[in-house]
């Protein structure tokens, strides 16, 4: 059997003649010999709708109510799509997460997938072409329904596609992945191939095309990722093992809305340091570059962190810093972080030197650097011209 | 454990404004020591809705995954109404049909329930004071989602009720049920009890504050019916097994846009009759009153149709009596019924003449009669002075 995973993203679902033309795309398929798993996430803005109502209900809902609620998001889509399809006379069936048996954690509204039995599925898709799944959802020990955080569509895709031993092809409004986001710089170009590694720094950096998650299981299982448009017969990009043709500098990524937060004169106590980031991380805060220098005696640490945390972030150190004497702490909010990414870096130098050359006429905050990237901070007004003097270097 | 299932209708949780004042009610009864199992249905025009989506994909939508798409409306009642009760503090809990293990035949759209396994409601009575369940849906043998179709929340209320031994409390925007219509006959008085029967044959004949099929179960198993506003203190009505201050006649029901067919001058030949009812049937068509005269080697056959039906059973009666010579039919739409219900009307004689006598100015075109009920179509010009003059001769 010639089963490929498809999956088909909010806004690809956002109406009904939108759900029509996806059945006729997958009949497409089903005519080519394919047997088809089509996950589908909720229309349009329904989850946003859903959360809308439960929120004026109760400022904290629930969570386990919730994953209720929300979940018959993605029930509506995958009924409406195989309605759809057995109009085009393509035998289809729809089977939510209890029917799919995708178990999960008991972690309501982030559950992970722990197991899906797939046999149902293979015996299912004996008798079928084409089975829409719920994506998004998961069922935990105890029979309740669960959801799967942000982005967890993807996920369920690419579980499904692990479990059933399937390329996945996920579909959305971005036509792939580009070597920088083309509304910066328009001569970007699209990458056929990127590996895991390249698209797990990217996807953390911003370039929204595929959750993080759903890519650290193709990685486990060794599945075949494929992002295209949905509504566009033109190539997108594979998401693989490794490139054969790889170049040192796969991508560039851009994340506006950083703030720059700078100790200084700190004592030289690394249990300090420890005590720092354990109570910015009770807060919930996630900081993103961290550097932390020693200097004669005393540290200065600078981290990164989204402007909107700036205020959870000065309460969670005034905790941890009260009973010092002598401190000073700055925040510079409103900076751009710009990172380079590329698995070739692990095997080529200078690159790091080709870096700070293409930017030497730019004020740089702050710089971290990981095996396979390098990121740095600067005011967002000199994002454009960074961008462009990155682009040229690398040839992206 | 004092255990009462609630239902409560669609109107009465249209918004988040109306489920947190029913979560406030509900707040109530588990203050004075109940458990209570809650079934709601979708929230106001929501199953509508969904249909709409259905219809622009397909004129007839898959009826599997047709039922697929509906529950969700019953699914998002319920986690919200528990998001409202949690905010209160109130123990509680939503099951959907899977999890609230509903067994349905397999028919799609109008299942009917098998077994609803109790226990498990019993143990979650245990850890929670409501559980909120979802209505109209069910699951059968293969593991898909069913509808119980028109009025099916009400069948899975009282479904529940017989399941767990519990008495059940129907709430919806009508305040209970009526000698007759207050819209019609504005001094109609509320019934403290109607019976099991009687409730039957006013449901069908247009009371619309129960389904029939709840009444049916109800009926079977033995459990009090108690019918109210949602939104009042106003003591509603409740269906009993038998009610021992029992008037001759209970109520009055009305039901306009009726016609009167008639076939006359047909062959003495009862097969003749079978075939015209068959092939009426054979279109899904429902006939009320049916009437059968036998005069003198010649039959008349008259019976009430809705008007909407007209063309349908045109072409039905024309299939069957195509091979005749000489018969003669008659169509009179927009005509009304009036039928009078009582279960005294077993062992009191004389309904029939005060019947009669009520009505002898009016031109009586059909007349029907059961145990317990005597039906009239007229013109509807008549209707409302029939009315006035059945109300005053049995003083309902």
């Amino acid at each position: 059997m010639n089963i490929v995973v498809q999956k088909f993203g909010g806004s690809s679902v956002a109406d009904t003649d939108k759900i029509k033309l996806i059945a006729e795309k997958i009949q497409k398929r089903v005519l080519q010999g394919n047997k088809l798993i089509v996950v589908v996430s909720a229309m349009g803005k329904t989850t946003d709708n859903l959360l809308k109502l439960a929120k004026e209900i109760s400022a904290k809902p629930d969570p386990r109510e919730l994953d209720m609620l929300l979940t018959t998001g993605e029930q509506i889509s995958i009924s409406l799509l195989a309605i759809a399809l057995n109009q085009l006379n393509i035998r289809s069936k729809s089977l939510n997460a209890f029917q799919a048996e995708i178990m999960t954690t008991g972690d309501f509204n982030e559950a992970r997938i722990k197991n899906i039995k797939s046999q149902k599925i293979f015996d299912l898709l004996e008798e079928f072409d084409v089975i829409t799944i719920a994506g998004f959802q998961g069922v935990n020990e105890e029979g309740d329904l669960t959801t799967l955080g942000r982005g967890g569509s993807d996920t369920s895709a690419v579980a499904l596609a692990a479990a059933l031993h399937a390329p996945c092809e996920i579909y959305s409004d971005v036509d792939g992945i580009y070597t920088c986001d083309p509304r910066l710089h328009p001569t970007a170009k699209k990458l056929k191939y990127v590996t895991y590694d390249e698209m797990l720094e990217m996807a953390s950096l911003g370039a929204k095309v595929l959750h993080s998650r759903s890519v650290e299981i193709a990685k486990k299982f060794d599945i075949t990722l494929y992002c295209a448009a949905t509504f566009s017969e033109e190539e997108g990009s594979y998401i693989v093992k490794e490139n054969i043709e790889q170049p040192v500098v796969t991508g560039l990524s851009v994340m506006d809305n950083q703030t720059q937060v700078t100790l200084s004169h700190l004592p030289e106590d690394y249990t300090l340091i420890h005590k720092i980031f354990h109570n910015v991380a009770e807060e919930g805060l996630n900081v993103d570059m961290i550097s932390v220098i020693d200097d004669d005696a005393s540290l200065t640490v600078s981290f990164s962190i989204i402007d909107e945390s700036k205020e959870d972030v000065e309460t969670a150190l005034h905790h941890s810093l009260k009973d010092l004497e002598k401190w000073n702490i700055s925040y510079h909010p409103g900076y751009s972080k710009l990172s380079i990414v590329g698995v070739g870096m692990r095997s080529s130098s200078g690159v790091a030197s080709k870096f700070f050359g293409a930017l030497q006429e730019i004020p740089i905050k702050l710089v971290t650097t990981s095996e396979i990237k390098i990121s740095c901070l600067m005011e967002t007004s000199f994002k454009q011209k960074a961008v462009e003097s990155l682009t040229k270097e690398f040839d992206l």
